[in-house]
């Protein structure tokens, strides 16, 4: 790409500085893999159409900058190039082998190669994890191999790998020819995916840096690589495509460090198994346990990670993504020669949540003195169908100058005066300067190729539709404010951690994993949750005097830590106005419920709680994910949570601009904000509560489950109070 | 498309009976217009890139079945062929005149053309209604001229038209060359964007029966052209572009009996200004009012019409569209050579509502006896990467055998030992017989490439990513879901009309075109509506009286004809219990009402209405659009209506179907539905009231806008009740 002039500008710009993100996690140094000096390749095989055919061919025919080594015992030579029986008899160092033997004899050869200082294998044979039993017990000892020697092991079960850069120029993989050399970096748990997305790509000429089939990640995982391409200068684009993560919060960690760093780097991800019968298809084909799709949501929202839902979403927002210039705003412009298409293209921007640009008056004027009278001067700017090159340029030219104006797009609809080329080579010289994206819709195929060939040449982000064109700059629109937005710290509350402690001790020692309401609802109180006033009392003169002493009106609840149905013992009381009520209501409850669960119930009390002004319902939740860890929640009450299930989902611990994300991210927000004439809830308090409870599970592992349901919330300024709550702690 | 081994089968298949389709209007003649004997070109040229040269060309290169007459007072002759100064030169009958001078000469050509005999005329210059002022008043003489003289006119400002049949082979328009013969019917309000389709269509290897741009529609617009190709053997499926509509009744009159005749056709159809910004620059392009864009999502699914959101989305449903066979339902199996695609796969068939088949015992046997130990036998029927075509016959005959099977997607990514265009073939022959529409996916470029002509060659479905294959597939099993459906009648009901005419007529004479809302009450019972008992009580003896016989307790609200905040005057009391405070409450109520408003104000009386049991509020609602007539709508209420805005619209009048297709249609259905232990709500009280009210709108045209709110519905089978009314006549 001919980006010379551009880059020397002084424009917002991905990746200015290269070098590896800051991350908190160790980084693997795994350049030797990415660029050995010699490679070895363990199972060469002369046989067409086989994996040990092709990865020499493709090493060879890719003009590798090494030394390659096939080994094979059984011919003199491959591609003319003179084999050696076994890995030991190679009079070299080798940094790389890739290893194409049965499965059964992997680990012996692996063995073999450490022995002769090799540290680095891509192991390609299939025969491990996804076969199950036995597969999975040889994966285990490629696993204990690994650590024991300090090897580093890609796959099994893999394509392999490659990188175009100048010297290295590595096809270690089988999946067809060396792709173009670019700034795209993908790694791929699928090998068939990776294989059409190389093939996808050479369509649309998209290039490629890294480029890593990883399959079953028996050693190097999804995060050493993204840490590896983050480091990687010629990558400007991670690509990833998993079907399940290893680590939900080191992932959130380092793809966060990685989108959000000194020298951000936007990662696209495709994660499958999204309903429950994609998760079942998942789990019968690597056998991987994915863990459930909000989560995986969870995570890489708070990672900056940017979800799409397919391969042609991937390769849409790629295109975009590879020109480094990132727009200031979502005001979007557009030129067009045609009315229906400005159309199109309007009704996409504003879907896609991109606002329309409303153009300042000395720009309408500009565009006045410089289109045909039917012309149209507001946004969408239509040039009218017999528009040349010329008249595009000044439309250009008046537009990007508009400070209302962050981004433009270029549409073309191919018609008789049209020259799609020399309005191709207008917006290729317009994009080399501007320091606001540009980006091209060329309508059509055949008709606009010359010129689709000339924006494709320069790097300017080509589309054939308006609608993904549109898609694809809403992505980066959404990515530069995602780089722009402060990232709060996690905050730390002032807490009793110690008495929290002490009472789930008690608690568990006592058999009780299900905390009773007063006991959850004294954990909470350590934790500095605003807690509508309670008191357990233990006879009716203590009811009476803690009801007098909160206020009127009261409820009233039985608590004894085996009564999980209060009200259908008889063990609820509402809106109890005055003393002579609450003494009534102790005893009769006493009675009733003795009366039902027998007269040896153990009884610690009655829950005297002050009866709450209404407010606007809100459930807190944490439930702890195997292998993400806790996993916050937040909804309405009422139907919202149950019916509609609208809720949003948070890997815990959250920084403090999570808390509030979390909030907007419900589909009923608005209603939080205040709808008909209603004020706004105080939403700084739930996030309050937010980021309390964030500690409180991230101090306390051994907490499974809890929520707070309801929990009331007031208007704005008036704060919240938690009403009711449930703890129910692992057993240990 | 070699399809004739299939369409002697006897599944079911669209479009089995060639011939029009039934509808309720009269069906323009435009045959002399798509098959004309001999055209005029009227305005031909000699000048590269206009319309009057390109026409002529493509006229001649397409080799136009008919006699050519090209018209050019300056020149003897245009590619050879002799020319004529004038029209009325020709010693010839002329079918059909393309005309192409300027805007201020076109009436005049007309007149000479229709003085001559000439009937049809497609009208390719610009410079009327899209500029406005004179532009409007020059469209309207054409109007009149058309109307006067009998004539056919397509445009102005079109494209013109193009039929591919043989024998006729007429490319009338200036969108590049004429193209491929095909099933596809399409008609595009925007010249540009019809061109464009044209370049995407090639690119695809889609073919067209008829291309029709229709311009301004002064004369012929999408109802009349929807006709046309509705009765044109060739075309199996219509594609539309609009940017508005002419008609909303006539359109879903003849939509429906398209979509859903005896000779069913799918419509697909995009329609612009979707969003407000869409719609001005629609405005703004056109000059036409398009309606809220709520009236077209009714009219498109009152009509079986389905509505596509991009021109990509248009030309992948018409791909699977084209092979007429349709499934029997929604369950669809999925056989690919790799485990992530498959997995992709799952999930868009999850997303886009189809269902994934659960295969019968014999079928895994089947594939178990035949696929390799570690495929997978369970749906997506994995045949893993080494699959050759065999595996994928034997995987199809077992799949497609599968009672549980209604469709089947053929998944082919690119690998090692993958030979596309061995299993293309495979899939062809399969196709050709099977009674279930198999859909093709081959992932990648280059690589499947010989394998996708194939497909495209014998007119397999063929995508190039699961989503869209999956979205496709989805749109054609609703819309064979939509055939199957029952429609029922426009339900009448016995109702007293003329009380009702007497009502509006006695309101509209005291200048009271808000209805007070007993005379609303009054009007919806002689509809058979279900009302709260109500009474208008002119003393307090009467008010006490009502409110005994109707049963405490009751609500009173002051009733006059001009006032309307009734609260703010202290003119409403809520649950009244006895007779003694009904009493009190009239006569404190006169008092208060008067004291506020002044002792002259018009007092009716004091409506007593019994209080209502809780249960759910609906808000059933009507506006009338001023070009598509009466709009119903309906949602929950409270925060339902007003703040999610989730609400349901159809035209009026609407079928017994419709009514509850409407219920269905809000996001919010499932609290109707009854969760969290709740009973259902009796749908089919709302239904009735749905009906009655699409009665009474279509009944009367003077009601301008009403709404019913609350209507308290109850549980199933205990009906609901209209608590409060409001009607809105037009000032006459």
């Amino acid at each position: 790409m001919a980006r010379s002039a551009k880059s020397n500008s002084s424009k917002p710009e991905m990746n200015q500085a290269a070098g590896p993100a800051e991350t908190g996690r160790a980084v693997r140094d795994l350049e030797p893999l990415f660029a050995p000096q010699s490679i070895a390749v363990i199972g060469a095989s002369r046989r067409l159409g086989t994996a040990g055919s092709e990865i020499l061919k493709n090493l060879v025919i890719g003009s590798f900058g090494g030394v390659i080594y096939p080994v094979n015992p059984k011919s003199k030579s491959l591609m003319g190039i003179r084999c050696v029986p076994a890995a030991s008899a190679i009079d070299d160092k080798v940094d790389l082998a890739v290893v194409i033997v049965p499965s059964n004899s992997v680990e012996a050869v692996l063995s073999e190669c450490a022995d002769h200082g090799t540290k680095h294998f891509i192991v390609i044979s299939a025969g491990f994890k996804e076969l199950g039993g036995e597969g999975v017990e040889r994966e285990n000892r490629l696993k204990a191999l690994a650590k024991e020697r300090g090897l580093s092991i890609l796959g099994p079960n893999c394509l392999g790998l490659i990188n175009t850069a100048p010297g290295v120029s590595m096809n270690a993989a089988f999946g067809g020819a060396l792709p173009k050399a670019g700034c795209m970096g993908l790694i791929s748990q699928s090998g068939a995916l990776a294989a059409a997305l190389l093939d996808y790509a050479k369509g649309r000429g998209i290039g490629f840096s890294r480029f890593v089939s990883f399959g079953n990640k028996a050693d190097i995982n999804e995060i050493d690589l993204l840490q590896s391409l983050a480091g990687d200068p010629a990558t400007k684009v991670i690509l990833m495509y998993v079907e399940d993560l290893s680590s939900g919060q080191a992932f959130v960690d380092v793809a966060h460090s990685i989108t959000h760093g000194r020298n951000p780097k936007p990662i696209l991800a495709i994660k499958t198994g999204r309903t429950q019968e994609g998760a079942a298809a998942a789990a019968s084909h690597t056998g991987s346990l994915a863990g459930s799709d909000e989560v995986y949501d969870a995570v890489f929202s708070q990672a900056g990670v940017i979800r799409v839902e397919s391969v042609e979403d991937l390769f849409d927002y790629a295109e975009v993504f590879a020109e480094p210039t990132l727009p200031r705003g979502r005001r979007t412009a557009i030129i067009t020669n045609a009315g229906g298409p400005g159309i199109m293209a309007t009704d996409a921007c504003i879907r896609y949540g991109l606002k329309l640009s409303k153009f300042q008056e000395y720009t309408v004027k500009s565009l006045k003195f410089q289109m045909p009278p039917t012309g149209s001067l507001k946004n969408p700017v239509d040039v009218i169908g017999d528009a040349r090159h010329d008249r595009y340029r000044a439309a250009l030219d008046a537009v990007t100058a508009d400070e209302e104006v962050d981004q433009v797009m270029v549409l073309v609809t191919p018609q008789a005066m049209t020259n799609a080329k020399e309005i191709a080579e207008v917006v290729v010289e317009m994009e080399s300067y501007c320091e606001k994206p540009i980006v091209a819709c060329m309508m059509g195929e055949s008709d606009v190729e010359p010129g689709v060939r000339v924006l494709k040449e320069h790097g300017v982000p080509t589309y054939q539709f308006p609608e993904n064109a549109m898609r694809s700059m809403a992505a980066k629109a959404r990515f530069a404010e995602w780089i722009r937005s402060p990232i709060l710290d996690y905050r730390r509350f002032e807490v009793n951690r110690a008495a929290v402690d002490e009472l789930f001790r008690q608690e568990a020692t006592a058999g009780r994993n299900q905390l009773v309401e007063v006991r959850a609802l004294e954990a909470f109180t350590h934790y500095g949750f605003p807690i509508v006033p309670y008191k357990l009392a233990k006879s009716a003169d203590e009811a009476a005097a803690a009801a007098t002493e909160m206020g009127f009106p009261v409820v009233m609840k039985i608590s004894g830590p085996k009564i999980l149905h209060k009200t259908d013992v008889g063990g609820v009381k509402l809106n109890l106005t005055d003393e002579s009520s609450v003494r009534a209501a102790y005893e009769a409850m006493i009675q009733s419920v003795r009366g039902k669960l027998g007269s040896e119930v153990e009884i610690w009390g009655v829950l005297v709680q002050k009866m709450l002004q209404p407010g606007k319902e809100i459930i807190l939740g944490m439930t702890r994910d195997p292998r993400f860890g806790p996993l916050l929640m937040f909804g309405l009450g009422g139907i919202y949570t149950e019916a509609l299930r609208d809720v949003a989902f948070r890997l815990a611990p959250i920084r403090e601009n999570v808390s509030s994300e979390m909030i907007k991210d419900i589909r009923s927000y608005r209603l939080l904000e205040g709808v008909r004439g209603e004020p706004p809830s105080d939403l700084t308090a739930i996030a309050d509560c937010l980021m309390r409870l964030s500690q409180m599970v991230t101090d306390s592992p051994r907490i499974k489950e809890l929520d707070i349901n309801p929990l009331i919330v007031y208007p704005r300024g008036k704060g919240c109070m938690v009403a009711d709550a449930r703890i129910i702690l692992s057993e240990s």
